[in-house]
């Protein structure tokens, strides 16, 4: 097989540890936890591919496919494991959902036989592991984290070998398995051990997790670099590595003091994954019977998309067929849209986060398209990882500029209809936007800074403003560069003023560069742009620093000086937040926590400018001496401030 | 005298009417509610004027001022009146603030007696009167209301008498006392008996009651017109007539089924209040230290005005002197701000608003910039108004297009300050906008009406949408036809939007005949125009339709026709409200209370375009017969409505 199927080689493999001393064929057994285990698989599928003992929830549902399956009954000999129900699909006979009570079970692995009259049975080995480390110890990612976005496709080439692999053992030839890097839409060859490899060079730019866009196979025609159209909800894409690189990453950067974030998508899977030939419901999709019915023209001139109108979740006035149309229209042709009010659907989908947050002992997770899934399912989703791991961090991409849909989304909000998301995290794009708008703009008395000052005022409104996630830019925006039309020094205050406020930070990377998208300014292929270096041959490398221009340089070590102060920054990370309304084109926003005060200072103005400091006496900061965090210089605070150019200037009195 | 001072007179007249038979000069008085009765009043002001029995609050605080009146002890003998505190003032000695105690008094008239070793004792008459109806039948304003905003000076000149009073007894002459109807920022002769005459026109248009700008006496030197530069909050002004007339407003209004909305400011007075020249305390008014200091220079070169950095409010990192600077600054330099911080000028307050509203039988009251004053104190101000009179309405005013500030005020928010305002009502200057952009906009996936929709949408977030106020346009802002470029079809779009949408309705005067602003958009003077046939010799008369153009009294009619009907419209005073997001150029809104539907279907196609309307059968209207709420024509709704050309479609099934 050329292509590691980790499944049914971990089964293989553990089985042969295993000691194998008692025989109990009865269904409610009394052994002493012993049991034959006959080494031997002979189903298609199960999924989860194994569980552990030790969750809050003492249940576990398994999908089992295989041929005609669910003519058979499913019988488990295993102490404290006991078969509480057991489903079948109603639109393929090739499904059987098996429900688990595990509450009294330990560690190991048993068979599941499935019984037919007449027929020889089939048997699957099936394990329920030991858990790592207790719950508690899985921390999510918080203020006190930067992270960093990579596009896995276009950060680093670390393995040349998996570039074009040609499939996965069961299935046909990976349907997009050449690498074409004149084509921004298309493979570029990126993968974990490329990361892996450079999770130095991330860590030294002072950030603390990383946010890979999905790992997860894409087995699609095109466009499958992206990683939003899974394939296979168990299995990292050949072409970004192996499960075990996958683990090796996050055990890496653990070690490294670091959290690795997996980006998950509940709202949808790829058009061509696996279940897609033959669904177990009649309603495992939505619109499904559409999909039925036009299959061979879809993806082509289907017209049942999403209609977008994600205010359609909060809305008391919005009509049942906008609400439907928004969450049960697909995003795009190609990626079919789960039905998480499917109870199956929805258990399926939550098992498998826990799966993977288990397996690779994740420190946080990014939702995707947020708005689009079932609401209600999504808060069941959130609760029950928040339940598993109480200090875990997931955070939903909602693209939205209206923070009372920011905040609606928030565990804690106070909404009127009472619905609670139980997730920790949200997305800025308003406040990421008024920092950008306040740079840009020309001062007057509602534009420019003020956008910064009363955006940021907003945060009033929050469950918790700190837990909100911000960003200069991301995979879908233009790069920050680009934004702010080139200009370095709005860059900087820009890059500063997101890096200083009450949030978690993200970074797209390859911001520290300047990477931009100029050309074609919002286009994704260009944006998502081969990260220099990364590849053999490259003429430029930024982890080196060849071939960089000084300006290059100059961003990267200006970031670099930014983010290594914030790692270590209570101020920031937890600090108490004043800042004054604009004046005379100035901002000053402060940071506290302890003896330790952050002062960022906005300034607009070209010329000399003399800003008395008497009106912020308040902060109590006079004749204290200020380092500036970039430059390193210190100054004694008086009673007046000199500003001497256009810029961000940041000061500590650490 | 030639102005009626109504206090004096009101106690001289009643006096004579009082049975004085008991004698009883014991302080703690055990009379059958009867003592002798002086008829005098040596005393030069006691405020309130006089008081009502049967309040929830059976305290009362008198202010005092007369000449030294500090160094005198008062002394009542009145069965149920005690005397529980007395005050003075730290910075002057002419005041005394009498704390009453009136729980078990009977309504009656009684001296006040104050005595001074080796003096002769003063004596003032005071008068606790009845209430003339249940508290609970005070029924404010709500979503079943249509508002006429009416600028009393520039509406009707009823009375020419009062157009050049000069002066107020006891008083110097009035500093602005000529009309001038050439110069837009002049008295023009408005007054109150111009709105009594015209009541029946006000109400035939449809609308349920009437704002009219404040009518209390502005003796300001110039630009009093407008009315929020009050300088004696007991006293109508002398130009707009007199307390009785006012009485008679509010006595015809409800004998027509309306109500009277009193405009109050509890921010500021005007600098010529009489209490300017004597403030009884060093902390009456904010920066009053630096009034003292800078009065030569004060209106003129002097900065310590407001910030107007309202979000300081909110905001939870606003400095302590960006919150002082808006709170505490001064509106503008002619405008004294209240401290109403200090206990003495906040109950003096909220006494003066129950005054009115008992006084006037107030149908509800708008106030001034809310968000200028102590936040603390409107809470307490509205909580004491609402304890009063339960189901009484105030609206606040604060211009903000922000949903996160328009809700923070309104009663039952939710806020995580745990701040709850006591305010029925806010404004919706978000919503004003968004209609208008909405309907002016080039449709696209975020333009045009999908900002109506959207906007509506935010509505999740209120305590309670339907109690919030909605306006085409008022006297601070351009003509809602001048908003909208002089197209008379956009205009109508959106007064039917502003008109059937779940809100408290208010219009401007004078926009039913397009009053318009182009010469100059915005100015204040001109937005405020002669409301044509208010005058004497007006060649152009509105209430009689005299030398209107087509245009104008087409608009009229369609005015009439909109109010008329949403008169007695449940479904938009209550009815549930279900909305499309908008599809090619048109959005659809219904609102349905029992057996009513009405339909609002807003197009932006020139051309013919028929709609298919089965998306919306949720709606169940199909095979109804609907009528035309301008035209009365009927048609039958059916698979598709074809919309002939851009405009605004009013349908109801009634």
């Amino acid at each position: 097989m050329k292509i590691f199927n980790f499944r049914v080689f971990a089964i293989i493999l553990l089985s042969l540890t295993v000691n194998v001393s008692c025989k109990d064929t009865n269904g409610t057994s009394n052994a002493q936890n012993k049991t034959e285990l006959i080494d031997k698989n002979d189903i298609e599928r199960i999924e989860p591919p194994n569980w552990w003992v030790g969750f809050k929830n003492d249940s576990l549902q398994l999908l089992v496919k295989h041929e005609n399956i669910a003519d058979y009954q499913p019988r488990i000999s295993y102490k404290g494991v006991s078969i509480a129900k057991v489903s079948k699909g109603d639109n393929s006979n090739n499904y059987l959902f098996i429900d688990l009570g595990i509450s009294k079970a330990s560690s190991g692995k048993f068979n599941i036989t499935f019984e037919k009259e007449n027929s020889e049975s089939l048997i699957a080995t099936y394990e329920l592991k030991d858990r790592l480390k207790p719950s508690e110890d899985y921390i999510g990612f918080n203020s006190s984290d930067a992270i960093y976005l990579i596009t896995p496709d276009r950060f680093v080439n670390g393995t040349v070998e998996n570039d074009s692999p040609s499939g996965i053992e069961g299935q046909p030839e990976l349907l997009e398995r050449t690498i074409d890097r004149t084509n921004s839409y298309a493979r570029h060859g990126g993968d974990i051990s490329g990361v892996i490899k450079h999770i130095d060079y991330i860590k030294d730019l002072g950030f603390t997790a990383i946010w890979p866009q999905p790992m997860l196979i894409n087995d699609m025609q095109q466009g499958s670099y992206h990683g939003y159209a899974i394939t296979d909800l168990y299995q990292i894409d050949p072409r970004f590595g192996t499960l075990e690189e996958y683990k090796t990453l996050s055990r890496t950067l653990q070690y490294n003091g670091m959290k690795l974030i997996m980006d998950q998508v509940a709202n949808h899977c790829g058009l061509y994954h696996w279940w897609m030939k033959d669904l177990p419901f009649k309603d495992w999709l939505n619109l499904q019977q559409n999909f039925e019915e036009h299959k061979e023209n879809w993806g082509h001139n289907y017209t049942n998309y999403s209609n977008h109108r994600r205010t359609t979740n909060q809305d008391i006035y919005a009509s049942e067929a906008d609400k439907k149309g928004n969450n049960q229209g697909w995003f795009v042709a190609t990626m079919p849209d789960l039905n998480q009010r499917n109870p199956f659907m929805a258990t399926y989908i939550i098992q498998n986060s826990i799966w993977w947050i288990e397996t690779a002992q994740l420190g946080g997770i990014r939702q995707d398209t947020y708005p689009y899934p079932d609401k209600a399912f999504m808060s069941d989703w959130a609760g029950a990882i928040m339940t598993e791991y109480p200090n875990f961090t997931i955070v939903g991409e909602e693209w939205s500029y209206n923070p009372l849909l920011i905040g609606y989304w928030q565990e804690g909000a106070k909404n009127n209809d009472g619905y609670d998301s139980n997730l920790k995290s949200t997305m800025d794009f308003a406040m990421q936007k008024e920092v950008v708008d306040g740079i840009k703009e020309k001062e007057s008395w509602d534009k420019g800074l003020v956008k910064i000052y009363e955006g940021l005022a907003n945060d009033f409104h929050y469950a918790s403003p700190k837990d909100i996630m911000i960003f200069p830019d991301n995979h879908d925006m233009s790069r920050i560069f680009t934004q702010m039309d080139g200009d370095v020094v709005k860059t900087k205050m820009a890059m500063a003023t997101y890096a200083t406020m009450p949030r978690i930070m993200q970074m797209y990377y390859g911001t520290e560069i300047l990477m931009n998208d100029f050309e074609m300014p919002g286009d994704h292929g260009l944006i998502r742009t081969d990260f220099p270096g990364g590849w053999d041959g490259d003429a430029v490398n930024a982890f080196t620093g060849q071939g960089l221009t000084d300006v290059q340089k100059d961003m990267q070590v200006f970031i670099k000086k930014l983010f290594n102060y914030r790692k270590n920054s209570k101020a920031i990370h937890e600090g108490e937040t004043i800042h004054f309304a604009p004046f005379v084109g100035t901002y000053f926003m402060y940071r506290t926590f302890g003896d330790e005060t952050v002062v960022l200072i906005l300034n607009k103005n070209e010329d000399i400018i003399t800003i008395d400091l008497n009106y912020q006496s308040e902060i109590g900061l006079k004749g204290k001496t200020l380092k500036n965090i970039i430059t390193g210089e210190t100054k004694l605070w008086g009673d007046v401030i000199e500003l001497k150019s256009k810029g961000v200037t940041l000061l500590t009195t650490k």
